[in-house]
């Protein structure tokens, strides 16, 4: 008998058909002797119908009053879940973030959780019955509704997971697990039977939107096994887990490289022939970060001529304009320097523990590049990640190759 | 300076522009310098939308569930309120049943309040802050949520009333008021100024459907002056009162009656040459109980011949087949008597706490009926209320007639 906390999200309960078909899923689980916490999102369309609301209403609608709107989505799934759930014989009870004592702090729209009472919960399971909360949501010291923020539900289901010791934490979407690349991109895409939390963490924030980043954190600080699985098939998925488990399960040539990331959202701002001073990088900086305005890449190579040397840096496509304009207005007027810009780029990344015990990787990967020829304008490497910036309309190319040559693609299926 | 409990009901909070009107006019009132609380049902239609989709996923939704479902309504509408009303300048906040702490009994889906918690709310509005209320619902002893049934809103407004003793608990429909009777059947119906709790009850339970009765009831017991007015025009409406206030207010020539309610939703079964024995009303009227039928009116005249008797009394019509049925198996067959049914009839009452002091207003009714060729088949009395059955076919004739007779008919308005 084991513990799941199973999190289902918006799509997987967009229906009162899919809502049935996720309290069959659960009955299979309870009728193997297994104890249920489930974790819902709203229906798909809900949350943003709610906010539509909000912003017919107000321009700026007040972020107190957003959460006890938005937080209706969630209460309406776990109704509709238990009794779906009773009305096919499996003991069931919902619970919103408040009645289940998920603690959060105040910051409306963006809370974080600070700790959750698990008595009643552990009383529920114990008695066998299912018990269904209200992802996303939480309860302030004063008894305010919070939310978590948007994917928030993942972070619920983890959390709950941690304060329960939970023998697994399911995330049902609505992909079967975790790919080598994307499977659009790339038509031998592998499904991954386990993965890091560091990996994860790497390929999330470079674009494979399988999970929220925050709820796989919560999950490697709390050591929660965390599958990402298919609410619509049957199948493992893939487990994210921390990394010496993760090494033992493989063999001896484990692979060098997990997945490949990219991401085409970004853009590159240089500022060529810049004084090479101390403080540099901040005087150029500084305005962008006061704007709001997220930087991903920076790179700046040693002065070769005239103690002047390249700055660049990458930001988000939307926020190209805005960054550009600020440092023609702040920063070249009093440091000089030239801005040269391009929104043509993409970002290729290799990830994975494997290759730290490895070398060469780097080196594989620039040849097999250039034996595509594709130029590399920029690189940028962590402990467990190589990134290079090409150009875009070469982003598909580039993965493709890289995905067969550190060995990625798929057994050719029998027909 | 006064404090008003304000209610508004689903369709005056129907959609954006509705809330944004509902927000001017409490916006007006505390400019006026009063201190107002909100009480709002949820936007017209929500309620029967998630009851829909309970009922598809399950035949026999459980109460507790129902309850954690639509009390989404109110909460929905709480937070647009606050938003309209915070985006004009009038600072607010809103409160879930559970959290302004309005303590129920546990019967889900028609709990009862049993005391209200007011610290909050009082400090709230001391410090210049309207409240908005969700209608309707609250919280049980264990913390579920529970809900007030059908109409509940305007019992939460009476209860928030009652426990912060305010001024006047001003219930905003979509009518100006309580009329003399339906202005539909006839063109000379009158609003009422004021009228007794008593009075209220008996047109509400005959069929005036502007105010739930349980809120009137609660209004009565602890003394809070309701005023029932349009959400939609200006106008005093009608204020409910206690008897002897509403009494010193009218001139010495109060009219004998009030209003003029009536119902086609009944219908009247005979048994006839039934033994005139102890118990025969429970032996006929057991197993109608016991079939949760609800029965209006019963009469018994005195037996004249041979030791029979006529028993006579309506059901509403939907439960006419089913209590004949019930009749024919199981009383006909042991106490005789022959069943006779008449689904074709309607009940026309005069309602008036004035009708104590003043004899004659039966022998009056009588002789308009007659006048008319209006047979009568029944008659009931209490106290402030004569009630008839007639042919359903009279019905408007009926009303209108009685109208005029007792000096209910309006001004004619200048042209």
């Amino acid at each position: 008998m084991a513990l799941y906390v199973q999190k289902f999200g918006g799509t997987s309960v967009g229906s009162i058909e899919r809502i049935r078909a996720v309290a069959e899923k659960v009955k299979r689980f309870r009728e193997d002797g297994h104890q249920i916490v489930v974790v819902v999102s709203a229906m798909s369309g809900e949350t943003n119908r709610l906010l539509g609301l909000a912003n017919d209403i107000s321009e700026e609608p007040n972020p107190r009053e957003l959460d006890v709107l938005v937080s209706t989505g969630e209460q309406v799934t776990i109704s509709l879940l238990s009794m779906a759930l009773q009305s096919i014989g499996v003991e069931a009870v919902s619970y919103t973030g408040a009645q289940v004592c998920i603690h959060t702090d105040t910051a409306h729209t963006r809370a974080r959780i600070s700790h959750i009472d698990t008595d009643r919960l552990r009383r529920d399971l114990d008695a066998g019955c299912v018990t269904v909360v209200a992802g996303f949501q939480g309860m302030d010291e004063n008894g305010e509704i919070t939310t978590l923020g948007r994917g928030g539900s993942d972070t619920t289901a983890v959390a709950l997971a941690a304060a329960l010791k939970a023998d697994e934490c399911q995330i049902y979407t609505d992909v079967d697990g975790v790919y080598t690349t994307d499977p659009r991109v790339c038509a031998h895409a592998r499904r991954l039977d386990a993965i890091t939390v560091e990996e994860m963490l790497e390929l999330a924030s470079l674009g494979s939107k399988v999970l929220q980043i925050r709820s796989v954190e919560f999950a490697g600080k709390y050591n929660v096994p965390l599958r990402v699985l298919s609410s619509f098939e049957e199948g493992p998925g893939t487990l994210i887990v921390a990394e010496e488990e993760h090494l033992s399960t493989h063999n001896m040539e484990a692979p060098q490289i997990s997945g490949i990331a990219f991401s085409v959202n970004e853009a590159q701002i240089t500022l060529r022939k810049m004084p090479d001073v101390p403080g540099i990088a901040s005087r150029i900086l500084g305005p962008i970060a006061q704007a709001n305005i997220e930087v991903d890449m920076i790179i700046q190579n040693i002065a070769i001529e005239d103690e002047r040397t390249d700055f660049t840096f990458t930001v988000s496509k939307q926020d190209f304009r805005q960054a550009c304009r600020l440092l023609e207005e702040q920063v070249v007027p009093t440091l000089g320097g030239e801005l040269r810009g391009n929104e043509r780029i993409a970002k290729v990344s290799l990830v994975g523990v494997g290759m730290r015990s490895h070398a060469g990787v780097a080196d594989q990967m620039f040849r097999t590049l250039a034996a595509e020829g594709i130029n590399i304008r920029m690189v940028s490497t962590s402990e467990i990640k190589i990134s290079v910036i090409i150009d875009e309309k070469f982003t598909e190319l580039a993965v493709r190759a890289l995905h067969t040559a550190f060995g990625l693609d798929a057994e050719p299926r029998e027909v």
